[in-house]
């Protein structure tokens, strides 16, 4: 709105000298543009009802009609929630909801600004879907106060956009990820436009900064198209943005640059901007149906240039101008709350009371608190309506996927050890047949990993998503590609968590190491799963299945900067209820993980396998039993361990490269001590090793110390930091016999059985341990530990002068049949 | 080059039908530019010789001068290294060299693209460096065979830039920090220039995307400049790249919008590119001079529009144009080993000889090896050889900071808990005149968060950095100004980063939920420091500080998306050497802590402290006492506590809301259980929870049992994920009677008191686990147990209807007197 003259704002202030100044009602005028009188009139007067409705979530938790003066009771002891975007989420609300009804448009919209609850939570009560979903927040003054007295209270709803929030399938805590859910989201939804409001302090995370490119994905036959709108009103908490002081031109070079046509609506009348948002509306929307139209009829055209919309408006347009002397509209002080003291200072609650009853309530609610007949007109019916699109609940739209049986997939295994295989090249060979029996509802995400990971099967059935040129060089690119890979693991998180919100399923392939880059984006998607559980009319959704690959034992020549297998660590901080980590040995049992991981729902599945040939330990048959199990005993690998007694010592292990290193060692006792009783235990589902009160697949501890023993050494050969087994143990009976070894921060460039040397995981040092640690057997077998000892130094010289492994390891295999 | 005619490929084929095409020698011809002929062919001489000497890197581990005819000995056994974009990072060097040389510029190189390793390293060798650094690797041809044996070989150098790397100050393992760290390396370096080689992939990343907006942060009176070279080689490892594949005009329209001009240097024959390349260099030089002579002369100029340039020049240029009948040079195939089979195929063996001949060592390298003198007169001087640069070895620069006596900004604490201070503000009045006494190596970074964590007194003797244009309502904002704020974490990290391997200090304020982004690159830096602190040459740097604030028990209204304290896991698992994680309790050990960070070297210091008003507890000689310990009884806490007697049950604590609950569940013990023996433990430095044997700050066991007692139990009050504590005490005697609380993934949104009870970390709780773990006690107390819970609930019921926390917990306060 017009800033007030010093006049208004003498005539308005509270408290004397001009210092607390309330917004006056503002005038509509005629503006040119598509809008008549009266549908300016009504959508200004949504518009006006959604403020009022997200002003008083923020402040009141009485009294939400105003129909009697505000007292202290009324206001909430703690003022919480942005106001400052609150004004142009709203606006742009409105404007979505005209072009949505002029159009028959199927359209979601997505709060990228921080905070900014209060908006769509105010639009979708105006639209009814609150009262459908939450019966105790009925569309009426009972209904509003409800609303407004659990925003951002305890038990409540929180700040920002949630799972509780009706149409919403973005969380709005940590910035920086909209565009990329909005672009997931219309990737085979050719129908669906997303409405993506983008903050401009949002706009200068790294992960919002290339995920614009994201539109060069977009195939527009295939998919629907996102509507960015760039929210500038200048301001983060403290500091301008950089967006909002950019000159104009050079931030329309800069979307220009970044492939999209940005129509510009900047000022701070409200009939100027009405008119401005509609025209601007009207055109992308056209401009996008244009697009789809050409792309639809003739396929094959060029990327195109996709249009956007930059709004440049007041931060916490329409609140007071001025607040304790110091000019807060328009401002970086309209960031959160205008009117900090409303509860205990009666001038500030006097102001709050005419702000309010600036956007003249009495106009837009009838006497039982209902949004009057031509507010609900405005909104459109059923699914059309943004807060009730069945997309942004995408469980209830989610099918399961036709699976080939994976057992066809499977090699052959006669004797354990005997043969090698690729673990992710065997998997790639069945997901080529996922990929090509789910031709709608499947993708694939890689930050240029695909190959390097060793799922090139999958490109015998589909190509590389690519819509920009393609040479004759290029290897697999195809405008209908049902890969996506761009060397962002943020983009590849962020697209694919936006596909499966939206009802769809998938897996990212990474680098171990470098899943690290989108911890925050796992932290979150984990946090909304387990939130969106506890939400009753949220139907689960496919989980996110991570493929991690080119691990940490297998860097050898890219070295330290490549090792970290930190990732298990910070997945198992989340909700046990939602997390599942995998460490299969070999190629079924990966088979048999990764069947399962696709016909599950609402979990992160976080899977770690080899890409190099390695030894085939288990059947399908054996594959399918010991992963339904998670773990167990190897009695083909073990020794003297019959049914009833109790071994003498117990080598477990968790990941294939601990597998191998532990069968090696174990082949070397069996050989030079055959009285010793082994026991082999193989881990493949990390969860099984805690308590079962700590996580759903955790083992009793009976059934634990049966595995285990609850008193012999137990040496245990892992894939990640050694901790995460104590972490998971520490309550087991025998856990003071627990060794465990794994990876250490001592990375240098080097082979990959002196990477496993360099980390003392090798197998002689396993061997070292069970003479070590097996009462009476150190002196017996002094010569053994020598002996183990010298073949370390000489397989690191070795290593050292060849710049390869030693034969007598690197061509080892198991050395016993299958009894 | 240009791609030879099928002609010359005939011609040059190996193993007849064209299957394999060496390369041919190249020649020189005259092109309009700078270069007369001597220049050009002396710059291109030393672009052949650091291309002769990468590709010897990849592939041989003999004969390096060739002066007998590749044998499969001579071949390494594993080819690794990515040669494609390496012979972009060697024009880049050489071409810097010439502008160095003609301006006398303090420069540095940085290369961004991933495992491009050879190039610089070939370039220091040419440049001397290598072998001052490196003894056992002189240059001549002993040095140069060294050089090759080395790279990416089991004990030698990773095929990226590393801590080794003479010259590097940035690690190329991780992709998208290039330029960030090139930024914060000339932040306060005015003489500086920075030639940033930005990969076409490495700019697909988040942090990379936004990256480019540092340079809004740069003044250019204060500052020196980067000179951004984008090379375009077009490929990744398997895909093309965005950039590459962009319309060239839509490219340079994008990098105009990130504020700058692009000069555009593009070809495949090396005389043309010559010539262009040093004019855009020229022309760069020329422009960055102006730019910072202008704003010299005459300060607060407007922002300026940098220079950079846009290198497109084929992927593994020079390389063998065709592989298997398959083309390599120029496309992706030449992103890695360009002949694959070279040791045991003699065809690619013969064209791998006849590539390298083509760069004719013969004019390059003398009989003994060495670089030609013309070679050699290409070379900068002493520190003007970018390998050589100080900068890159920041350790060497660092000055100590000039430190205020912290104890003069302590608050008075008469009795404990007798008074209260929000701790970061109080550490901000320090901090204040930290950034006064240090006005050119001292720098604060946040991501819009300093004022929110309540660092605002740093602003009373700086502003924040602002380059762009200044409103009448902007708060703080300074060209000169010493804060940088920009809502990136990426940013902020890469940012400090940069500025500490250059010499410099700096403190990194951040939410603690949020500093999550930016764990790969925490990792990536942990990595370096532990890396290079094993590099002889290399000395320590300034330690990474952070101040993590707006922490996990203190987001009531934004919830569950605000609440992960887990990147005190992320950091556990980085070496011990480097990692160190404080937690003071209260306003005055945090400024002794910070005090001691600042002054530490080579060393993360992650340091958690709350911004809300909290009680008290240590003077300042407490506060030093209790820091200097890292861990310790607090006497004035426990009761019957004496010395020589054992205690009941151990209180323990770390962290300032776990304090604060632990003091309130002895105050009630001790008033209602007065002849229970209770010890209190505060824990600083976590650290010391550790064996001595694990970490350098490690407790030795017997002290260890001393503080907690081996038998009795203890309820451990923790601010993070319980399950940190039990890692790191599992060796410890007791630890089966240690019983941690801490946070869980239950969030929703609710007061502090509430969020503190929601994960049962409350003072209620912590007294029914006293009542319930000493023996005989849970019956004795079954009274106070039930008033307990009932207390409990109590407190739930208000904070749900009041929206506030009970006052009897509210306005706690610790009930006694200091003996």
């Amino acid at each position: 709105m017009t800033h007030p003259t010093s006049d208004t704002a003498a005539d308005n202030a509270v408290g004397g000298s001009g210092e607390t100044v309330a917004p006056v009602p503002y005038p509509l005028t005629d503006r040119p543009g598509p809008l008549d009188r009266a549908e300016l009139f009504a959508i200004d007067a949504w518009w006006r009802a959604a403020n009022y409705l997200a002003v008083g979530q923020i402040y009141l938790m009485g009294n939400p009609l105003l129909r009697e003066s505000l007292r202290e009771e009324h206001v909430k002891p703690r003022l919480l929630g942005h106001f400052g975007t609150v004004p142009g989420l709203n606006l742009v609300w409105a404007h979505a909801n005209r072009v949505i009804r002029a159009n028959d448009l199927d359209a979601v919209f997505l709060a990228g600004p921080g905070h900014g609850g209060p908006g769509p939570n105010a639009c979708a009560w105006l639209e009814g879907t609150y009262s459908e979903l939450y019966s105790h927040i009925p569309r009426d003054a009972e209904g509003m106060g409800a609303l407004f007295a659990q925003f951002s209270f305890p038990g409540g709803v929180p700040s920002h956009c949630a799972p509780e929030t009706p149409g919403s399938f973005h969380e709005g805590g940590e910035l920086g990820y909209s565009l990329l859910h909005a672009f997931g989201a219309v990737l085979d939804n050719p129908d669906l436009t997303v409405f993506c409001v983008v903050g401009d302090g949002e706009a200068e995370t790294g992960p919002l900064a290339t995920s614009w490119h994201a539109a060069k994905f977009l195939n527009p036959e295939r998919d629907g198209a996102v509507l960015p709108i760039l929210a500038l009103n200048e301001y983060k908490i403290a500091n301008p943005t950089i967006f909002g002081r950019m000159p104009e031109s050079e931030l329309r070079t800069l979307l220009r640059g970044y492939g999209y046509d940005a129509v510009v609506v900047a000022g701070d009348d409200p009939s100027t901007v009405h008119q401005a948002m509609a025209t601007a509306m009207d055109e992308c929307v056209r401009r996008i149906a244009e697009i789809q139209r050409a792309a639809r009829e003739n396929a094959a055209e060029q990327r195109p240039i996709w249009p956007m919309i930059v709004l440049r408006t007041p931060k916490g347009w329409t609140c007071p101008p001025i607040v304790d002397g110091a000019r807060v509209e328009g401002t970086f002080r309209a960031h959160q709350v205008p009117l900090p003291d409303a509860r205990t200072d009666p001038k500030h609650r006097e102001v709050l009371e005419r702000w309010m009853r600036a956007y003249r309530p009495e106009e837009l609610f009838d006497a039982d608190g209902a949004p009057v007949p031509r507010l609900r007109a405005q909104n459109p019916t059923g699914a059309r309506r943004m807060s009730a699109n069945p997309v942004s609940n995408g469980g209830s739209l989610v099918r399961d996927l036709r699976l080939p049986d994976w057992r066809e997939f499977a090699v052959e295994v006669d004797n354990p050890g005997a043969s090698t295989h690729g673990a992710t090249q065997v998997l790639g060979t069945w997901l080529r047949e996922v990929v090509r029996n789910n031709p709608d509802n499947f993708l694939t995400f890689a930050p240029d990993e695909l190959v390097s990971n060793r799922l090139q099967d999958i490109l015998d059935v589909t190509g590389r998503d690519w819509q920009d040129e393609i040479g004759p060089e290029d290897d697999r690119l195809d405008r209908e590609g049902r890969v996506i890979e761009v060397l962002s693991e943020h983009m590849c998180q962020g697209l694919l968590e936006g596909y499966l919100l939206t009802g769809r399923h998938g897996v990212f392939t990474c680098y171990e190491a470098f899943v690290h880059i989108v911890d925050a984006m796992f932290n979150q998607h984990a946090k909304w799963l387990d939130a969106s559980s506890r939400v009753a009319w949220r139907r689960p959704i496919a989980s996110l299945n991570y493929l991690l690959s080119s691990h940490v034992w297998r860097q050898d020549h890219n070295g330290f900067t490549h090792q970290d297998p930190g990732f298990l660590d910070v997945a198992m901080n989340k909700q046990p209820s939602i997390v599942r980590v995998y460490l299969p040995p070999d190629a079924n049992t990966l088979l048999c993980t990764y069947d399962h991981c696709l016909r599950s729902r609402h979990y992160v599945n976080v899977v770690v396998a080899g890409k190099q040939p390695q030894a085939d330990w288990l059947s399908s048959t054996e594959a399918a039993a010991h992963c339904a199990r998670g773990i167990g005993i190897w009695d083909w690998a073990g020794h003297n361990d019959e049914i009833g007694t109790t071994p003498d010592v117990v080598l477990a292990c968790a990941g294939d490269v601990p597998t191998l290193e532990t069968l090696a060692a174990a082949a070397i006792l069996r050989d030079r001590l055959p009285q010793l009783r082994i026991r082999v235990i193989n881990v493949v589902d990390l969860m099984r090793l805690q308590p079962n009160d700590a996580h759903p697949h955790g083992l009793p501890d009976q059934e634990f110390d049966t595995l285990f023993t609850p008193d012999r050494p137990v040496i245990f050969a892992f894939h990640g930091y050694p901790w995460l087994i104590h972490r998971l143990t520490y309550r087991r009976t025998g856990h003071g016999d627990l060794h465990v070894r794994g990876y250490q921060e001592r990375g240098t460039t080097t082979t990959p059985f002196d990477m496993v040397m360099l980390n003392d995981l090798d197998r002689y040092h396993l061997v070292m341990d069970v003479l070590d640690r097996v009462p009476g057997l150190r002196e017996r077998a002094a010569p053994l530990r020598q002996e183990m000892s010298d073949a370390r130094l000489t397989a690191r010289a070795w290593t050292r002068s060849h710049g390869a492994d030693i034969p007598e390891v690197a061509d080892w295999t198991w050395p016993y049949a299958k009894p």
